[in-house]
Protein backbone atom coordinates (compact mmCIF):
# COMPACT_ATOMS: atom_id res chain seq x y z
CA UNK A 1 0.00 0.00 0.00
CA UNK A 2 1.79 3.22 -0.99
CA UNK A 3 1.29 6.42 1.55
CA UNK A 4 1.74 10.04 0.69
CA UNK A 5 4.56 11.89 2.49
CA UNK A 6 1.68 13.70 4.64
CA UNK A 7 -0.11 10.79 5.55
CA UNK A 8 3.14 9.60 6.85
CA UNK A 9 3.85 12.50 8.79
CA UNK A 10 0.22 12.17 10.52
CA UNK A 11 0.82 9.05 11.52
CA UNK A 12 4.20 9.57 12.96
CA UNK A 13 3.13 12.63 14.92
CA UNK A 14 0.13 10.55 16.32
CA UNK A 15 2.57 7.46 17.15
CA UNK A 16 4.66 9.97 19.23
CA UNK A 17 1.61 11.34 20.86
CA UNK A 18 0.20 8.16 21.52
CA UNK A 19 3.78 6.08 22.50
CA UNK A 20 5.88 9.33 22.83
CA UNK A 21 9.26 9.81 21.24
CA UNK A 22 11.45 6.15 22.21
CA UNK A 23 8.68 4.40 20.12
CA UNK A 24 8.93 6.38 16.89
CA UNK A 25 11.38 4.58 14.89
CA UNK A 26 11.32 4.02 10.60
CA UNK A 27 10.37 0.26 11.76
CA UNK A 28 7.57 0.84 13.93
CA UNK A 29 6.21 3.55 11.88
CA UNK A 30 6.45 0.99 8.80
CA UNK A 31 4.77 -1.83 10.41
CA UNK A 32 1.44 0.60 11.84
CA UNK A 33 1.47 1.67 8.15
CA UNK A 34 1.32 -2.46 6.79
CA UNK A 35 4.35 -1.50 4.50
CA UNK A 36 8.41 -2.32 4.69
CA UNK A 37 10.65 0.04 6.43
CA UNK A 38 11.67 0.81 3.16
CA UNK A 39 8.24 2.61 2.06
CA UNK A 40 8.87 4.90 4.98
CA UNK A 41 12.59 5.93 3.74
CA UNK A 42 11.36 6.49 0.13
CA UNK A 43 9.67 9.68 1.73
CA UNK A 44 12.51 9.98 4.88
CA UNK A 45 16.09 9.58 4.00
CA UNK A 46 16.47 8.73 7.85
CA UNK A 47 15.44 9.14 11.06
CA UNK A 48 16.52 12.89 11.46
CA UNK A 49 14.50 13.66 8.55
CA UNK A 50 11.20 12.16 9.78
CA UNK A 51 12.17 14.16 12.96
CA UNK A 52 12.43 17.09 11.66
CA UNK A 53 9.21 16.77 9.25
CA UNK A 54 7.57 15.73 12.76
CA UNK A 55 8.49 18.63 14.20
CA UNK A 56 7.47 20.68 11.29
CA UNK A 57 4.28 19.33 11.46
CA UNK A 58 3.96 19.84 15.59
CA UNK A 59 4.24 23.87 14.99
CA UNK A 60 2.25 23.83 11.74
CA UNK A 61 -0.58 22.51 13.66
CA UNK A 62 0.64 25.19 16.97
CA UNK A 63 0.11 27.77 14.46
CA UNK A 64 -2.23 30.77 15.69
CA UNK A 65 -3.36 34.33 14.06
CA UNK A 66 -0.89 36.95 15.03
CA UNK A 67 -2.72 40.34 16.84
CA UNK A 68 0.21 42.14 18.85
CA UNK A 69 1.46 45.92 16.94
CA UNK A 70 4.33 46.30 19.41
CA UNK A 71 7.33 44.38 19.26
CA UNK A 72 7.65 43.09 22.88
CA UNK A 73 3.82 41.42 22.27
CA UNK A 74 4.82 40.45 18.86
CA UNK A 75 7.71 37.93 20.76
CA UNK A 76 5.36 37.05 23.39
CA UNK A 77 2.78 35.79 20.87
CA UNK A 78 5.75 34.04 19.29
CA UNK A 79 6.95 32.09 22.17
CA UNK A 80 3.86 31.54 23.56
CA UNK A 81 2.46 29.65 20.39
CA UNK A 82 6.00 27.76 20.11
CA UNK A 83 4.99 26.80 23.71
CA UNK A 84 1.87 25.61 23.47
CA UNK A 85 2.55 23.65 20.16
CA UNK A 86 5.18 21.19 21.98
CA UNK A 87 3.10 20.65 24.87
CA UNK A 88 0.18 19.64 22.76
CA UNK A 89 2.34 16.41 21.38
CA UNK A 90 4.30 13.67 23.68
CA UNK A 91 7.68 14.63 23.98
CA UNK A 92 7.15 17.61 21.49
CA UNK A 93 9.52 20.10 23.55
CA UNK A 94 11.86 17.38 23.16
CA UNK A 95 11.54 16.22 19.43
CA UNK A 96 11.58 19.92 18.41
CA UNK A 97 14.40 20.97 20.37
CA UNK A 98 16.08 17.85 19.18
CA UNK A 99 15.44 19.12 15.54
CA UNK A 100 16.36 22.51 16.69
CA UNK A 101 19.70 21.37 17.54
CA UNK A 102 20.08 18.95 14.69
CA UNK A 103 19.56 22.04 12.21
CA UNK A 104 17.10 19.99 10.24
CA UNK A 105 13.98 22.38 11.00
CA UNK A 106 11.99 23.69 13.41
CA UNK A 107 13.40 27.09 12.85
CA UNK A 108 9.74 28.83 12.22
CA UNK A 109 10.06 30.77 15.74
CA UNK A 110 13.49 32.26 15.03
CA UNK A 111 12.98 33.17 11.80
CA UNK A 112 10.36 35.09 12.92
CA UNK A 113 11.66 36.66 16.07
CA UNK A 114 14.37 37.37 13.82
CA UNK A 115 12.17 39.55 11.77
CA UNK A 116 10.02 41.22 14.28
CA UNK A 117 13.90 42.49 16.51
CA UNK A 118 14.98 43.28 12.34
CA UNK A 119 11.35 45.34 12.29
CA UNK A 120 11.75 46.89 16.00
CA UNK A 121 15.46 48.21 14.94
CA UNK A 122 17.04 46.05 17.61
CA UNK A 123 21.19 46.53 16.89
CA UNK A 124 22.39 43.33 14.28
CA UNK A 125 24.62 41.84 16.15
CA UNK A 126 21.84 41.84 19.27
CA UNK A 127 19.03 40.03 16.36
CA UNK A 128 20.84 36.31 16.42
CA UNK A 129 21.61 36.63 20.52
CA UNK A 130 18.29 38.20 21.94
CA UNK A 131 15.93 35.34 19.61
CA UNK A 132 17.79 32.03 20.28
CA UNK A 133 18.31 33.27 24.09
CA UNK A 134 14.05 33.16 23.92
CA UNK A 135 14.05 30.06 21.95
CA UNK A 136 15.88 28.09 25.16
CA UNK A 137 14.29 29.67 27.39
CA UNK A 138 11.11 28.46 25.86
CA UNK A 139 12.66 25.19 24.84
CA UNK A 140 14.10 24.57 28.78
CA UNK A 141 10.52 25.81 30.41
CA UNK A 142 8.50 23.77 27.72
CA UNK A 143 11.17 20.78 28.82
CA UNK A 144 10.44 20.93 32.20
CA UNK A 145 6.90 21.01 32.12
CA UNK A 146 5.93 18.15 29.67
CA UNK A 147 8.34 16.02 31.71
CA UNK A 148 7.12 17.08 34.36
CA UNK A 149 3.76 16.35 33.56
CA UNK A 150 4.26 13.52 31.78
CA UNK A 151 6.11 11.45 34.22
CA UNK A 152 3.43 12.54 36.82
CA UNK A 153 0.70 10.88 34.95
CA UNK A 154 2.96 7.98 34.35
CA UNK A 155 2.79 7.70 37.92
CA UNK A 156 6.79 7.73 37.75
CA UNK A 157 7.29 10.98 39.97
CA UNK A 158 4.91 12.75 42.61
CA UNK A 159 6.64 16.03 42.38
CA UNK A 160 3.95 18.96 42.94
CA UNK A 161 2.65 20.55 39.38
CA UNK A 162 2.06 23.65 41.10
CA UNK A 163 5.96 24.28 41.64
CA UNK A 164 5.63 24.88 38.03
CA UNK A 165 7.80 28.27 37.38
CA UNK A 166 5.46 30.97 35.84
CA UNK A 167 6.01 30.86 31.81
CA UNK A 168 5.44 34.83 31.22
CA UNK A 169 7.05 36.00 34.17
CA UNK A 170 10.17 34.67 33.10
CA UNK A 171 9.53 35.55 29.16
CA UNK A 172 9.28 39.37 30.53
CA UNK A 173 12.44 39.18 32.18
CA UNK A 174 14.49 38.16 28.83
CA UNK A 175 12.39 40.73 26.61
CA UNK A 176 13.48 43.50 29.80
CA UNK A 177 16.69 42.70 29.35
CA UNK A 178 16.12 43.15 25.63
CA UNK A 179 14.30 46.88 26.35
CA UNK A 180 17.42 47.71 28.60
CA UNK A 181 19.77 47.07 25.58
CA UNK A 182 17.61 49.56 23.38
CA UNK A 183 16.75 52.34 26.15
CA UNK B 1 29.80 -9.33 44.54
CA UNK B 2 28.60 -6.74 46.46
CA UNK B 3 28.73 -3.12 45.33
CA UNK B 4 28.78 0.17 47.78
CA UNK B 5 26.35 2.75 46.00
CA UNK B 6 29.15 5.17 45.15
CA UNK B 7 30.29 2.26 42.93
CA UNK B 8 27.47 1.62 41.04
CA UNK B 9 27.22 5.85 41.10
CA UNK B 10 30.28 5.82 39.13
CA UNK B 11 29.72 2.67 36.82
CA UNK B 12 26.04 4.59 35.68
CA UNK B 13 28.09 7.26 34.82
CA UNK B 14 30.71 5.85 32.89
CA UNK B 15 27.81 4.01 31.19
CA UNK B 16 26.35 7.03 30.29
CA UNK B 17 29.13 9.22 29.17
CA UNK B 18 30.18 5.93 26.94
CA UNK B 19 27.24 4.95 25.29
CA UNK B 20 24.04 7.48 26.18
CA UNK B 21 20.87 7.85 28.06
CA UNK B 22 19.59 4.97 25.85
CA UNK B 23 21.69 2.30 27.00
CA UNK B 24 21.23 3.36 30.97
CA UNK B 25 18.98 0.23 31.90
CA UNK B 26 19.10 -1.10 35.24
CA UNK B 27 19.52 -4.52 33.68
CA UNK B 28 22.60 -3.44 31.71
CA UNK B 29 23.82 -1.63 34.79
CA UNK B 30 23.51 -5.13 36.61
CA UNK B 31 25.21 -6.91 34.04
CA UNK B 32 28.34 -4.60 33.58
CA UNK B 33 28.71 -4.67 37.51
CA UNK B 34 28.01 -8.57 37.05
CA UNK B 35 25.08 -8.79 39.42
CA UNK B 36 21.27 -9.36 39.83
CA UNK B 37 19.29 -6.08 38.62
CA UNK B 38 17.86 -6.80 42.27
CA UNK B 39 21.49 -5.70 43.21
CA UNK B 40 21.17 -2.35 41.41
CA UNK B 41 17.56 -2.14 43.31
CA UNK B 42 18.84 -2.50 46.74
CA UNK B 43 20.58 0.80 46.18
CA UNK B 44 18.02 2.60 43.84
CA UNK B 45 14.29 1.81 43.92
CA UNK B 46 13.82 2.71 40.42
CA UNK B 47 15.48 4.35 37.36
CA UNK B 48 14.11 7.75 38.27
CA UNK B 49 16.23 7.32 41.63
CA UNK B 50 19.06 6.02 40.15
CA UNK B 51 19.10 9.00 37.26
CA UNK B 52 18.73 11.54 40.42
CA UNK B 53 21.64 10.19 41.56
CA UNK B 54 23.84 9.99 38.26
CA UNK B 55 22.49 14.13 38.02
CA UNK B 56 24.05 14.70 41.42
CA UNK B 57 27.21 13.06 40.51
CA UNK B 58 27.46 14.95 37.15
CA UNK B 59 27.00 18.25 38.95
CA UNK B 60 29.20 17.70 41.75
CA UNK B 61 32.03 16.45 39.23
CA UNK B 62 32.02 19.64 37.56
CA UNK B 63 32.30 22.08 40.94
CA UNK B 64 34.68 24.72 40.49
CA UNK B 65 35.73 26.88 42.67
CA UNK B 66 33.50 30.52 43.48
CA UNK B 67 35.39 33.58 43.15
CA UNK B 68 33.10 36.42 42.13
CA UNK B 69 31.86 39.77 44.65
CA UNK B 70 29.06 40.75 42.85
CA UNK B 71 25.74 39.19 42.36
CA UNK B 72 25.97 39.23 38.03
CA UNK B 73 29.21 37.17 38.39
CA UNK B 74 28.42 34.94 40.87
CA UNK B 75 25.12 33.74 38.70
CA UNK B 76 27.57 34.22 36.14
CA UNK B 77 29.60 31.38 38.02
CA UNK B 78 26.78 29.54 39.08
CA UNK B 79 25.16 29.03 34.64
CA UNK B 80 28.99 28.16 34.02
CA UNK B 81 29.67 25.65 36.40
CA UNK B 82 26.28 23.63 35.06
CA UNK B 83 26.70 24.39 31.62
CA UNK B 84 30.61 22.84 31.52
CA UNK B 85 29.27 20.39 34.11
CA UNK B 86 26.42 19.02 31.70
CA UNK B 87 28.78 19.35 28.86
CA UNK B 88 31.69 17.16 29.93
CA UNK B 89 29.27 13.82 30.07
CA UNK B 90 27.38 12.27 26.63
CA UNK B 91 23.82 13.10 27.40
CA UNK B 92 24.35 15.15 30.48
CA UNK B 93 22.14 18.43 29.63
CA UNK B 94 19.22 15.67 29.23
CA UNK B 95 20.16 13.90 32.41
CA UNK B 96 20.00 17.07 34.48
CA UNK B 97 17.41 18.65 32.81
CA UNK B 98 15.31 15.56 33.19
CA UNK B 99 15.90 15.21 37.03
CA UNK B 100 15.50 18.60 37.49
CA UNK B 101 11.98 18.63 35.90
CA UNK B 102 11.48 15.38 38.25
CA UNK B 103 11.95 17.11 41.23
CA UNK B 104 14.31 14.57 42.48
CA UNK B 105 17.79 16.14 42.19
CA UNK B 106 19.55 18.45 40.30
CA UNK B 107 18.65 21.46 42.67
CA UNK B 108 22.02 22.54 43.58
CA UNK B 109 21.85 25.76 40.66
CA UNK B 110 19.04 26.59 41.48
CA UNK B 111 19.43 26.31 45.24
CA UNK B 112 22.24 28.66 45.06
CA UNK B 113 21.34 31.01 42.40
CA UNK B 114 18.33 31.74 45.10
CA UNK B 115 21.40 32.30 47.70
CA UNK B 116 22.62 34.90 45.41
CA UNK B 117 19.26 36.87 44.47
CA UNK B 118 18.32 36.81 47.78
CA UNK B 119 21.75 38.55 49.45
CA UNK B 120 21.56 41.02 46.55
CA UNK B 121 18.70 42.08 47.94
CA UNK B 122 16.62 41.04 45.05
CA UNK B 123 12.88 41.49 45.95
CA UNK B 124 11.47 38.43 47.04
CA UNK B 125 8.84 37.46 44.16
CA UNK B 126 11.06 37.56 41.78
CA UNK B 127 14.10 35.21 43.21
CA UNK B 128 12.28 32.08 41.68
CA UNK B 129 11.24 33.69 38.49
CA UNK B 130 14.98 34.57 38.25
CA UNK B 131 16.45 31.74 38.93
CA UNK B 132 14.24 29.33 37.06
CA UNK B 133 14.75 31.72 33.58
CA UNK B 134 18.71 31.31 34.51
CA UNK B 135 18.20 27.55 34.87
CA UNK B 136 15.80 27.03 32.05
CA UNK B 137 17.57 29.31 29.50
CA UNK B 138 21.30 26.91 30.66
CA UNK B 139 19.75 23.97 29.94
CA UNK B 140 17.97 25.48 27.09
CA UNK B 141 21.74 26.49 25.29
CA UNK B 142 23.44 23.29 26.72
CA UNK B 143 20.33 20.74 25.28
CA UNK B 144 21.02 22.42 21.91
CA UNK B 145 25.01 22.81 21.70
CA UNK B 146 25.14 18.88 23.32
CA UNK B 147 22.55 17.41 20.56
CA UNK B 148 24.33 19.43 17.68
CA UNK B 149 27.51 17.92 19.05
CA UNK B 150 26.53 14.47 19.51
CA UNK B 151 24.76 13.99 16.00
CA UNK B 152 28.06 15.88 14.13
CA UNK B 153 30.11 13.16 15.80
CA UNK B 154 28.17 10.88 15.12
CA UNK B 155 27.79 11.56 11.25
CA UNK B 156 23.86 11.60 11.80
CA UNK B 157 23.74 15.55 10.74
CA UNK B 158 26.23 18.11 9.10
CA UNK B 159 25.45 21.02 10.81
CA UNK B 160 28.00 24.21 11.09
CA UNK B 161 29.04 23.98 14.92
CA UNK B 162 30.25 27.66 14.16
CA UNK B 163 26.60 28.34 13.83
CA UNK B 164 25.89 27.19 17.86
CA UNK B 165 25.09 30.47 19.81
CA UNK B 166 27.48 32.21 22.40
CA UNK B 167 26.51 31.30 26.09
CA UNK B 168 27.58 34.26 27.49
CA UNK B 169 26.12 37.11 25.42
CA UNK B 170 22.48 35.17 25.79
CA UNK B 171 22.94 34.84 29.89
CA UNK B 172 24.17 38.50 30.06
CA UNK B 173 20.46 39.58 28.69
CA UNK B 174 18.88 37.46 31.33
CA UNK B 175 20.81 39.10 33.37
CA UNK B 176 20.18 42.74 32.38
CA UNK B 177 16.70 41.98 32.92
CA UNK B 178 17.23 41.04 36.12
CA UNK B 179 19.28 44.41 36.82
CA UNK B 180 16.74 46.63 35.28
CA UNK B 181 13.57 45.39 37.72
CA UNK B 182 16.52 46.14 40.47
CA UNK B 183 17.17 50.24 39.21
Amino acid sequence: MAHHRSDVIAHAVALLDTHGLAALTMRRLGAELDVQPSAIYHHFANKQALLAAVADEILARGARPREADEWPDQLREVCSELRHAMLACTDGADVVATVWAFGLGAAAPVVEMEKVLADAEVPEELVPVASRTLVHYVFGHAFEEQTARQAVRLGAVERSLESLPDFDLGLDLVIDGLRARLA
